[in-house]
């Protein structure tokens, strides 16, 4: 037999034999509710069709149990790993991630996070664009709810809680590692979207300093306007192995996807990175993205540990969720990178 | 000067200068209120800080102005495609996406579904799971709600909207182009996870036959539990060519995820897929991953055309959103595959 189907609280309240009011009660907050109340509420739900309106249940709640999340891009495999690192977190402490893509536009970037503000998310976690972001709305989210950044770190948010990797540290590590099997590493740039973009353009520099070498870098200048990072690294290294430019360097890339356009690029005028035991063409990457392992030859990196980054920012989040006062000490926390030492370099 | 903070409904239109009342129906629908009444909200709203509750706004509007998406996997860059095509379309509708993914869980998948219901989304896109989904939670968002299936569609729902790829086109146009150029081609299956792996497995089947040939395929079985495509296309040729199987075929892949493991295999193994003009290793994908250009060798596939498919999902699901009785007649559009001849075969 079909469930009855119910439209109104009004009905249900009849058809559980509960008051409306002790129904509203319940769904805004079990525990106000008698136990028995409860018994008779969850049985009386079993019993019929009815989904409870979100927004009225919520309306009037302290907690709307959603988390708002902004990503700079989706066709991109780090932030998809982020994200999902980010709803297996959530999911376990019970809510519901609410995510917003800004598809590198900072307009887009803003109405997501004015659609956080007015649905009343209970947090909201940001990888922001960068430069180009509205620090207004961040500031008002800031002001507003528990707020954490991860990814990329804006000057104008500098007050604001930051779980990200330590740049730095694994930008250096992947240096030092090159320099000690080959020559010393050119740094093939990335067009300068973001803040990791300088970070570990900078930590390249002050590691090959302090190794006693000269940096050297290129391809900080997109070539193109909507190239995609694989298309930036092809085409500028396509164009230096043209010239017989860098075809016996190190080069290490900014991120993994610029490195697999370098291989394609090494691919297509007849050169094997990594062959050669010493001297000759090296690649090497940032990140650990997934296709690391199946590229030709498979890309030596430095794995940013992104499962570590998504949970950490909801567990930080969590935690500001819970507290009274939610203006206390401000959490800055840096994950280490790991080398990944594959066939490229 | 700071603007005015603005916190109740009472308050704002207190400093507006209009009837509480008014300013409701403003909310609600603007075009229930006078043009006068308008033009002084609207400019009021620019003058104090105020964010609408959208739970507020939204309970007694017949429009909540959300679309909810449902997609299988987020670490899969056609997907991320065919969402950023369905955001982008949306956005220019006026409407705001709330996506979930289900993470290959049904379970999952049955929660992202009940939340849309919950939350008066005003229609739902669904990339389904497959055999695995649960058909009933989809039924009921079928009856309540304008539904729109998309990529893959379980035997249970032939009834609903569907908008997809012509599988039987795409895979016997690349099938007729791999026995044109060599010999004809071995069919490198995907683990079953939902029916497109099982139409383009028959679609090469139907081919091989009206072509007179015996279709042949092999790694229809997962090796490893947990593997994603490309560790399943991996370990499959890794394994025969060890045994000098399939070194000199032409291997249909049943998508580019599972080719990028493909063509890793066959450097392993020192072979050099697509090098030789007649006869040799080929192999070609389906789909057109991003990462088709940049693989060594590029790899030869057929496109679905996921801009497409995203777009006329939306413009589906809009055109059932005005309609006044959405039990029209169905529509089904598949969009045919587009041949990519690189490298690879």
């Amino acid at each position: 037999m079909a469930k009855p189907k119910i439209h109104t609280m009004e009905e249900l309240a009849e058809a559980i034999g509960v008051s409306r009011p002790t129904l509203s009660r319940y769904f805004q907050d079990p525990t106000k509710v008698s136990k028995s109340s409860v018994a008779r509420i969850v049985d009386g739900l079993e019993r019929v069709e009815y989904t409870p309106n979100f927004f009225a249940t919520r309306m009037n709640r302290k907690t709307t149990g959603l988390i708002g999340v902004i990503i700079p891009y989706l066709n991109d495999l780090f932030f998809t790993l982020l994200l999902e690192a980010i709803e297996t977190a959530a999911l376990r402490a019970g809510y519901t991630v609410i995510t917003q893509c800004s598809h590198a536009d900072p307009a887009i970037e803003k109405r997501a996070a004015e659609t956080f503000l007015s649905m009343n998310v209970d947090g909201a976690i940001v990888a922001p664009l960068g430069d180009n972001s509205d620090m207004d709305v961040y500031a008002r989210l800031n002001a507003r709810l528990p707020f954490v950044l991860m990814d990329s770190r804006p000057k104008a948010l500098r007050d604001v809680d930051f779980i990200g990797s330590d740049h730095r540290q694994s930008t250096g590590a992947i240096t030092e590692y090159l320099c000690r099997v080959g020559p010393p590493p050119v740094f093939l740039a990335m067009p300068r979207v973001n803040f990791n973009a300088l970070e570990r353009e900078a930590a390249y520099i002050e590691k090959m300093h302090e190794l006693g070498h000269e940096p050297q870098i290129v391809g900080a200048r997109l070539y193109h306007e909507h190239d995609h990072f694989e298309a930036h690294g092809l085409a500028v290294l396509d164009d230096m192995f043209a010239r017989g430019q860098l075809i016996e360097s190190s080069i290490l890339c900014a991120n993994d996807r610029v490195a697999i356009g370098a291989l394609r690029a090494a691919s297509q005028h007849g050169l094997e990175p990594g062959a050669q035991r010493k001297g000759g063409l090296r690649i090497a990457g940032h990140d650990d993205y997934p296709l690391c392992p199946f590229t030709t030859p498979s890309l030596t990196t430095v794995a940013q540990n992104v499962t570590a980054i998504g949970q950490t920012a909801v567990d930080r989040l969590l935690e500001k969720l819970r507290a009274e006062n939610i203006s206390e000490n401000q959490v800055i926390r840096l994950m280490d990178g790991i080398l990944k030492i594959r066939e490229s370099a």
